[in-house]
């Protein structure tokens, strides 16, 4: 038998927003690799391997994976939203770089996913209908000086700003900081999304304009958006204004 | 009958890219509009009206279908990719917002896809895996000197750069001189990805070091995505190397 490896995007929970081709690799796979919460979103068979594992684990967790398929295995790793942003697809490939020359001859694939920031942006409006960036604000893997003048080129440079990995335990006070440091670069008036969960039971959507922007909105499950000077609000009864940032663009 | 708007994004060209949200509310639609060439790759209904328009035609297209809705359609409008990158959902809300007060009452919603540039990077493996940007090469819509000043911010910040609309008929020398200034602020050796048409039977992959980058390579359906100076290929025999940006990065 010839193993496999696929690393799949769920997309951010709902399983309408999952697609076909991860369904039918998930159907396909002997084994199932990945943080425990994201293993669970997919629904058990009989037969197929559950491997959950903790959250700091993805190298450990890509190399564990790539030596059953290398046996033989029909290996799906899964990630939240899109496998290849902030996610498994990168620690994957880290490791077929540094492990066994005989990985660089697996079959892998990476089936990708509704991104949490695209599923985030269809709520709101069309926040990522210019120019954008993603950005993490983990300073696990990098230095939190690089992160501030990343802020501050996308910032300057008029884009808008997705941020992943907002705040953890481990990491409470970076979200504040970029806030304070935006402050310094942006309007006030810009507005500031919290998208939590979205699409799964505990969705929660809130809008503060970035001078009231409150750290405490976001938690792990969060992206957290900030608009550009173009990005606009549309007041609607009754509802959340719609956010939208319009395609043309004057110099900023 | 009450209507409604749904913007749709059928991902880059395979079905069993589109997810299940967008095939029901593709099924329930009186009315599909969209360019031409996108709604063509959704089946035929009968009793289905399409309205297949042209590509610069955006907003007549938002409002038009506004006003469908409006008077009880249940309307679909169609994007490749994602509707809310560079693509129909921003002009729906730009319609909306200079629109007669009705239209904000409307029940409207956006249909997240996958996006041309995720299609792209899961071929290529990992390029994305760390803090990226998204920009549109058009200068129909913003002036020439802002994308310059985005390029140069981002490059210089580390950031890998997805380039969506690099080249059309009316726009031939765009991305010749994108790779110019890039050239400026980015070793030689940095790979660019020309991703064409991902999914589809005309699928092309071609890799170039920046130094050797030719913007003959891309056409209207081509993502380019730009390395950062952390990006690297993993060599294999007999295929394409990999392509990955690893999570962990240090101060450029």
């Amino acid at each position: 038998m010839s193993g496999w490896l696929r690393i799949i995007g769920l997309g951010p929970g709902d399983t309408a927003l999952r697609t076909p081709e991860a369904d039918a690799a998930l159907a396909a796979a002997t084994d199932l690799v990945g943080y425990g919460p994201y293993v669970a979103r997919v629904a058990a068979r009989p037969e197929q391997r559950r491997h959950e594992t903790d959250n700091r684990q993805e190298l450990d967790r890509a190399r564990h994976a790539l030596a059953m398929a290398q046996s033989g295995a029909r290996v799906a790793v899964v990630s939240s939203g899109d496998a290849g942003v902030f996610a498994m697809a990168s620690a994957v490939f880290e490791a077929v770089e540094h492990g066994p020359p005989e990985w660089r001859a697996l079959d892998i694939a990476v089936l990708p996913g509704i991104s949490a920031m695209f599923a985030a942006a269809a709520r709101l409006g069309a926040p990522l209908g210019h120019d954008f960036c993603a950005l993490s604000l983990s300073d696990n893997l990098k230095p939190w000086p690089l992160v501030e003048r990343r802020l501050t080129a996308a910032a300057g440079a008029g884009f808008v700003i997705a941020l992943y990995n907002p705040v953890s335990r481990a990491r409470p006070w970076q979200l504040g900081r970029a806030f304070e440091l935006l402050r310094g670069l942006l309007p006030g008036e810009t507005p500031v999304a919290f998208a939590t969960a979205v699409s799964r039971p505990e969705e929660r959507i809130e809008l503060r304009p970035l001078a009231d922007a409150d750290p405490a909105l976001a938690d792990m499950r969060t992206l957290v958006l900030i608009g550009s000077a173009a990005t606009r609000g549309i007041a609607r009864e009754g509802a959340r204004p719609w956010l939208y940032t319009p395609r043309s663009a004057s110099s900023p």
